[in-house]
């Protein structure tokens, strides 16, 4: 199958990174295209980025969609995932989402330790959106820059690793969400240090959107993820009209 | 007050109906100025619409939103809300947001009657996020193309007013919230005509956008409201980064 | 506009600084009436309290309620707000309703300081009932008397600060609501001191009387806050039979 | 022991119905005393009537309930409840909040049948607060007066009836809360038409204050139930001061 | 009345100890019968546990329940609940679920003190299905054997009173609820110390089971508690079927 | 990868039918072995019939779980899934957990159809406990035995087709979930009439399973699914002890 990995905002390492870790996962049979957007932010740390993202999510299905098996949003805050839904036939998962429904398989209670504090929020506000919020016992930042994150230093893993095991402790958790796209590297390192399941949504959106097309379940087409109605857009976005 | 309406659609004759609105409804010292993108869709009725138009919002906030007091998004999906509020000191509302808060006020419960079915998740979802959700009885759709509210013939009207009939009665509900901005202007009317409180969004943003600049309050910049990080943005969004 | 400003204490000192309070901010053009029952607890700080307070502000909007365009109640329980809304056709606003969604509008999260620690559970309640307990992330207790407050000497305000500081920081909030009508003259020295929106629930339960006021919204006459029922009342509540 | 029945409306009809429906149910060795008000509305059938009849029942609580080993509250919307928990150290008990209550343990979801539809949200709210909203799966109005059921004429009955089968039947439930303590003598008849549990809050809550004095349990005066403050009362409510 | 207790783990000094407080409380008039299952673990401390010792509460209640008034199974996390009360016409109740409803009628929120921090979660799902959550503050365990209760020393008493005073402060509670049947004995103990209400859930369970008999109400033979189906049972189940 | 298929109830022809639906739409390489344990009820349709299977459940992973990859537990109501989630190491998936997390990643919001109406409200329970309530727009009793089903006749699709039907119409929903097992071989035909992603739990189970093994992601033993303690078991259920 033909997987598009989406990685929203404009840094080619991280889309490199992405794909990297992607590939490493998927099945044999899988094929992974990763793309970004030609505009928008290098990172993603705050809602103004990701709403700019949003749209470069949303431009980028319509010019790179056409015969993929399914579609990856690579971004923790899930930017445009309704959208691309909305726009593509296939399944679209956000790597967010992909990671909560990942989660809640394994543990009756899981903690997301993410990078920027302030954006916590977006993650508590997926949740609440995706119903998760009840499986969620803590969101923790640790202020960690996106960026820094591609360097992948011990001092980040070392970080990382003792706000997860502050948040085990304290919200009685028993698996650990990696909240960022830039985390997907250090999966493997934290899961053998913690001795508890650590997601990655990355390698979790890949195989759960393996799963969908392999029932043949797609975006349904009745209700709000009907296909965008016949429309003008002008500007920058005239080629996005429908 | 200076106050900034922000029509995210590119349909300039919906801005002229939606200032239009807001003057009418403004108190005297209040200077209203209405904008629109420079891109996007000429109306908004899905997902897909809505997060190009909330990039629009975005970027327009950048380019207008110097000098003025309050902004108020005026599409009833509140897109880009979260990056305006992320982008500005002043207060940023949502037409939808300010329509639920003001028929909190004036009824234990009310319904929402709005233009394409495909629509009503969005609502939801903003009520959900708001907090309000408890507070809403039923979303409804009455498959009105937003467009052809433009025109306001009396057909919409009837439409409209007999679908919050039903609503009224089969969701024991006390008052009516209109699901578009391009309804501002029948709200008179179908308030004449129900008898009950009908809430038009935009013109409910204008007067809490003026109480709450007359409280001297302002966006919190502590937390996940706090400016922009500085970050470079690439393509037609370069001018964007911080 | 005639705004009645309804005191639900019988402390006509309370009374009159409330009074000061809610004429510094409203709009010209406002003339506020500070009223309190003729019957009553001194101040407010419990259920019993409460419960006997709510009686004196339905009487008093029998008594004071005509020829007004709006009304607020100025207790941070919100008493008798519900009774006030079925005798009147006018808007009446609460402060803690008011303080809540105006919080709503510049913070995703905002945390109450409020006298004594027995009344959190009030604030609790009156945000589940509203649908605003999630975006509410903490009510705290400083155990300063409502009465202490008249004085509002330095000790208070110190307190106060205190309380908010580790608030926004334990809670991970943006904005702090102050949790009793009686510290409306407290909130540009806590604003300016913290950095943060503070919001004192009667300012801004005036300016959003003002505002519905101004958008010709009345109380919803249909379902649960219809007129009242003819019916006999006997011992002192005779003459408030309808 | 010793248990006094408060009825909250002035109706001397109504109390004297309401201690012959408690004392029919009450165990061998309790002792039933019914009191009412001496102020208030003769019945309670909206939010104003309400408030009054709560001060009534703070009023009462403070005469009548020395030497009293329970007290229960026999009006559907609980009125005064919280206030007359902090006034005494015995349990006190709500009709409503018995009726959900017992509801509960018999069907995994019940519907309430009360009288005039305005009520409804008074239920609607208490269910809320009290945690049981997920249990009740609709609430419903019958539009028959409060003191019609004084006759309680078989018209009354067949009304009732055919309001709890649409329930049962519409909702999916299990059993049938009666939404008046001015139900309490239909109760048998209906739970033989019916064949399914239908709760009299009266009955439930004398069996369940009953079962707390047996227990030993006693309000908390630890918290929000304390003792109320030492504290002055004016005007007629003089007396109630601690 | 007839009243079954039903120990669901198979520790006969358990179900004894659980006998004689039960007996302790109950009302005179009350037959106290004290089973166990033929088939299990000594004791439930985790799912695995709970999973068999529910099939037991399931086959005795067939061997068991008939001539009874009312059952009580006597373990926390109420296993077997609803298939005991599809079997039986009687009114059937849980431990854990008493004591959160009589702790609801005491204070307005309560903390419950279990054993082992790993059985936390069950008490977390049993609120959560009853709807009770929001009324409980805090789960916290004390890791202390479920069979070293049996000994109920002093050094148990004392670990609970501590987590129980932690969990009054920590939590702004007014009751404590005993997390285990085998916490019975020490119930008068720990309240006595605490000052607050103590709730034991066999004892709640015990008075509301006459309470629940003694008003004539049963277990709802419509909807999801119906008889069970004729059906063919395999195995040593085969006498199960009906 | 070696897959677990685990048929709860005691129907060898509904084993059967489940390992053929699982093999159809198993990954290449993967080894699907169906068991059904020894005791317990034919089918499952009510509370007493789940809960022996449940512990039937229990049994069955002590026997057939080692050398397992993964377990897929195929009843509509997860029975034991807990327990096994404890007793094992590898990951555990509920066929109705599987369904409601693969609807959520294609459609906001679906419908549940299921066998007979009395089961409905097990369905309500898991989606509660999974916190995909708010996903879930209705579920809907088709009163169709489960055995039934074994035949799978024309009318047992067309009955369920019209409940379909008349459930995304009526639910405003997007995908369909089958709430039995047994209709897994019903799954193409209705998905190919209803237009819509039909979603049957067998085959997500067993896709997830995949993708779960595949990320090497195992069950938390930290915490609430940490293995069970060491503890005796008595009568049949003696080898189960740890």
């Amino acid at each position: 199958m033909n997987l598009l990995i989406l990685n929203p905002n404009t840094s080619e390492a991280m889309t490199a990174s992405i794909a990297q870790a992607a590939r490493a996962v998927a099945s044999a049979g899988t094929t992974i295209t990763a793309v970004q957007p030609a505009f928008g932010p290098r990172s993603i740390e705050g809602h103004y980025d990701e709403t700019i993202a949003a749209a470069g999510v949303a431009e980028t299905v319509r010019l790179h969609g056409a015969g993929m098996d399914a579609v990856v949003i690579a971004c923790f805050g899930d930017p445009g995932l309704d959208a691309a839904r909305e726009a593509l036939e296939v399944p679209v998962l956000g790597v967010a989402e992909a990671a909560f429904h990942a989660a809640s398989f394994v543990a009756t209670g899981f903690s997301v330790v993410t990078t920027m504090t302030r954006t916590c929020v977006t993650a508590e506000h997926l949740l609440q959106r995706y119903g998760l919020a009840s499986r969620c016992r803590g969101v923790h930042g640790t202020d960690i820059p996106v960026l820094a994150l591609e360097d992948g230093g011990a001092a980040c893993v070392d970080l990382i690793e003792a706000a997860a095991r502050e948040a085990l402790a304290r919200d009685r958790s028993g698996a650990i969400v990696l909240g960022c796209a830039g985390m997907a590297g250090l999966c493997a390192t934290l899961s053998a240090r913690l001795g508890v399941p650590v997601i990655d949504g990355v390698a979790a959106a890949v195989r759960f959107a393996e799963a969908l097309a392999g029932l043949g379940l797609r975006t349904s087409k009745q209700g709000d993820y009907a296909r965008p109605l016949p429309k003008q857009y002008v500007g920058w976005a005239a080629p996005l009209g429908w």
